[in-house]
């Protein structure tokens, strides 16, 4: 993966590598091909320098022993944002950096996996930015996303979709999946909707009028 | 790791070993010490053999190819649990079998990394057992556990201690965390009480009066 010094208009969603477990090198790849604004949070950027990526924006609170301006030479040009607000996460603070920027959509890496708080915490806070910032969280096994309210997608039969409800979420119905939901309700902790697929090649449609549901289409292998 | 042919009083946590991301040789080590009964779910135990640990219970819905009888002289006496209700995940049947079996406590290893969907489901699905079964899930960077209204214990300074509300939780207080609150509350997706640490040894108290909530001690290395 060389660096990438091209003219870039922003339309392509961003990349954020937040500090989790690593993805695949092939993963990684297929985001970096059209060649998006990559934002690293804080110490990931070590790990993120032995993959000779280029790096537009470090971003963190940088507590500790850590100093970013050593990336700087490294790097350069390199935007360093401080951003030592301990009431949002580091991921959050991310994406308030790419609005505030005019960015409309962002890919996030590395967001999952290491420890079980920043996980649950980076996947489920992205529903509080609906309307801001079109966020998709991905790793080796999953891709996550906020759903709208109607939301249509071509699938191929067989692939597995969860619809996991961030708190509680109603009338929920769906068209062309195994087990189907007719105006149902979802509520974190005792009943999701967990390990579904989709019956058959074509337009999956999942409606709900109302609460945070999140899609994840993940496989295991 | 030896089998342990022991006669058992099932006083000790079972230990459940999901079908996730495998956990440090050290955590299995720890958690097989006192020789618990051991209940595994579905195709994990295709990777559980490999480890040469005494399988007492193989649970799951054995969908597909996979066929448990020829697992039973590998691991005899193994009990062979077929459990094809699929409104239920195979961890939740494991807990049924568990409570009817008159177990109070489980830790459960292997059910979080990999697919984002079950980690979520499994993390958030130990609220519904509140006061039917003691659930501690565990992996190489993580301990969760469902708090009781009012919850006391002694932890070491700067212990990293995240609190996650599964949905709204409401009237939370907290004591000797190093972020605090006070009569407060967080909700899934919009506030939640993560990566706070303990401020000195001692004990931590943490209560609320509604909802559930996750405590999750979390570490980076």
């Amino acid at each position: 993966m060389s660096s990438h010094h091209i003219v870039r208009d922003d339309q392509e969603p961003a990349l954020i590598i937040a500090n989790g477990a690593e993805c695949s090198n092939e993963l990684l790849g297929q985001l970096l091909e059209w060649s998006p604004i990559v934002v690293v949070l804080d110490n990931a950027i070590e790990r993120v320098l032995q993959l000779d990526i280029k790096v537009d924006v470090l971003l963190g609170d940088f507590d500790g022993d850590f100093n970013p301006e050593i990336y700087k030479e490294k790097q350069f040009p390199l935007e360093i944002v401080h951003a030592p607000n301990q009431d949002k996460t580091d991921l959050e603070k991310a994406f308030d950096y790419l609005i505030e920027k005019g960015h409309k959509a962002v890919n996030v890496i590395w967001a999952t996996g290491k420890r079980a708080d920043h996980t649950i915490t980076n996947i489920t806070n992205i529903v509080s930015y609906r309307n801001k910032l079109k966020i998709v969280i991905l790793d080796d096994h999953s891709k996550v996303f906020l759903l709208p309210n109607k939301f249509e997608k071509w699938y191929t039969k067989n692939t597995p979709i969860s619809l996991i409800p961030i708190g509680k979420v109603s009338g929920i119905t769906t068209q062309n999946l195994f087990y189907p939901l007719y105006n149902e309700e979802l509520t974190i902790g005792y009943r999701t909707g967990s390990s579904n697929h989709v019956i058959k090649d074509g337009i999956v449609k999942i409606e709900h009028t109302d609460g945070d549901l999140l899609l994840m289409e993940c496989w295991d292998n």
